[in-house]
């Protein structure tokens, strides 16, 4: 078990649903993106859509992870005014969601 | 969508059988570690137990992160011989297991 003091990693995976058009994803994406000009505790926010070989992905398509300072950031975030809207407009759109933190033990 | 000319992040999340020991989960996650050790285009690697708090891990309680820094190096990753003979030591402790790689869109 990792330290609660350290950085922590928020590691959100979705896939959409069939009915949502290619143009829908990529504008909740860019929403997404956006959130970090609203929510200055993510410190760090990377994503990218899957390219696994393994066919271990359990329906997921989309992996995005964003770094919080502290456990205080990603309490901070949750609850958050940009962040709740944002999930508002993005759930309706979702098949499958994931969501799991953890502070990482860096080993190289 | 990513290109895949770029570093490759190779996101694992699994749970432990209730039969396996605290023990031997964490030797297991020990042996993960050990890899970096022994396969080189391990370029990072970290992980963490989950600390969410919004009850959406669904049922994973572990995350590891590996950087290849292309996609050569993840296809280089998966037949090596000593990441198959540790998958041949995990596979029976675990209850779930995901697996999703992605190029990193990095917003900030």
């Amino acid at each position: 078990m990792g330290t609660t003091t350290g950085p922590v990693k928020h590691v959100v995976l979705f896939s959409f649903k069939e009915t949502t058009t290619e143009e829908t994803k990529a504008e909740l994406i860019r929403g997404y993106e956006d959130l970090t000009t609203k929510i200055d505790v993510m410190r760090h926010f990377e994503w990218g859509a899957d390219i696994s070989v393994e066919d271990l992905q359990g329906g997921f398509s989309h992996c995005f992870i964003t770094t919080f300072d502290n456990v205080a950031g990603r309490d901070a975030y949750i609850p958050h005014e940009a962040h709740q809207a944002y999930v508002k407009v993005l759930l309706p759109h979702l098949e499958k969601l994931l969501v799991l933190d953890y502070v990482p033990e860096v080993v190289c």
